[in-house]
């Protein structure tokens, strides 16, 4: 297959868009594309301070690197979880700094949750055996990721989601109808309160091995291990499923996901009774929609 | 594994209820639990008359078996579709044909495609090569079943879909987020139109592989093959798809179509602007969204 811009031997080949490209037109293509999605959706404007979450794995430094090459002011924020297996949180954190310090030292915040929250969350989690540790990690890096974004006035936080990780969750909110979720689960989730912070996610329409062929192809130094948690989580199998069924369509994730947000954007859903009101935590001040503490916080309190 | 009603071996095992039956209390509760949905989903009442659609295979044969076993005045219809390949049509009518002979002719319609309509399904289909002959085929089983419901006055049609057929449709639904087809897929479709006959799925509760068990062990001689045309069909990927699923976690089919009904029932859908006006079809008068003729009538104008 040769590159449709210049003739060359094609090293990517995106089936879903019936596009080959070589190594430069393909990393040209993937970060206008980015560029484009940024507009089209409304994530953010070109002088906006965006905070992007980043793991250390292909899509979080991805997502960093090409927000920095398109010029936006882009600050890395790392949550250090203190996951030990595999040296996970190690590694990663590595990644991550070594990213950074090979571009000029670009911005990076780090926030150790052991240290300041007292527990990592493998001990957090130990002290909840009922409790799934996907959970309650999302629970933490949300939390945190929401406090640095808003106390430094960040536009925005961005993340590396990509249109796999989308579909899955999507598939996933589907099999129970989780109605809520389904009513929320968008790229871009504005503000809705003073002390919440946008969320925007500019890769959401990469298919996963694309953004894997960026990483690879810009020689980005990334963490191939899944988190030791994740094994056999459940979203894993549901990329798998959808995965058979793009080799048997192509362009069938893509669609499932586009498609979703027409309807929903075309009307489907009613306005829902969920849309509650957001108070404040009485410790954090974050909003929720908990009387008292947060669920964050109150992940803190000795049961 | 042994029978929960009575501690004999158990034969059959649905791991969906966790509940293993010997063949005696599997008969016994796949009747019961039947009558239980077509009260509970208000289906029909005992004194009305039902036309059974019967293709010859496991699923309608079973229905018709089990109406009939509830003292249901249940009439079957066959629909002759004239496919060849593999002697389907043959194959299946004589199924049906010995069935109902076999129970002291219980009555059965038989509507010949070809000798009513001057052409066979496949005849039909060769004319519209750029057709799916599963579509077609389709609108011509809808349109038959209704006219025949319709004026021999039958309170519902029933058909044998079960959960698999269920889910699977509603998986490729949501595929596309066909979103008039979502609002509408139900266990119960009310008449809406004088010429529109109610339709219900009294087997939409049973996993596939429970109602191939009932007409197993009430030796039913059914049509083991699949349609000809139906090979390769997407609804069999989408019905693997959910199997893989299930077997990962056990009761995930039932909980996705279940829990869709009910997020539905919960208002979870706007009013759709779809709810169009229904005409009359000029030739043959069934209810129709289009102008002048019918879908089915327009098929055999020719091109």
């Amino acid at each position: 297959m040769k590159c449709r811009r210049c003739g060359e031997r094609a090293v990517v080949n995106m089936r879903q868009h019936k596009l080959g490209l070589c190594r430069e037109h393909f990393l040209e293509w993937f970060v206008s594309r980015t560029e484009r999605f940024v507009d089209k959706y409304g994530m953010f404007d070109g002088d906006d301070r965006i905070l992007v979450a980043v793991s250390g794995g292909k899509d979080s430094l991805a997502l960093w690197d090409v927000l920095l090459r398109l010029g936006h002011d882009a600050v890395g924020l790392y949550i250090n979880l203190g996951i030990n297996g595999h040296r996970y949180s190690e590694e990663s954190k590595a990644r991550v700094e070594r990213f950074a310090a090979e571009r000029e030292d670009v911005p990076l915040q780090v926030v150790d949750v052991g240290e300041t929250y007292g527990r990592s969350v493998p001990e957090l989690a130990s002290e909840r055996p009922g409790r799934k540790v996907c959970s309650l990690c999302g629970l933490v890096k949300r939390h945190i990721m929401n406090r640095v974004a808003c106390e430094d006035q960040f536009a925005a936080v961005a993340t590396g989601h990509n249109l796999d990780d989308e579909a899955a969750v999507l598939f996933q909110n589907l099999l129970r109808w989780q109605t809520g979720y389904l009513r929320r689960q968008a790229p871009v989730l504005p503000s809705t309160h003073p002390r919440l912070a946008r969320k925007v996610k500019p890769f959401f329409r990469f298919y996963e091995r694309d953004t894997a062929a960026y990483a690879l192809l810009r020689n980005i130094d990334y963490v191939y291990d899944e988190c030791p948690y994740a094994e056999g989580a459940t979203t894993i199998l549901y990329k798998e499923l959808l995965n058979q069924l793009e080799t048997r369509s192509r362009g069938a994730k893509q669609q499932f996901y586009l498609s979703f947000l027409q309807a929903r954007q075309e009307g489907l859903f009613a306005q829902g009774s969920e849309e509650l009101e957001l108070g404040e935590c009485e410790k954090c001040g974050q909003p929720t929609t908990a009387p008292g503490l947060c669920a964050f916080c109150r992940l803190w309190e000795k049961s």
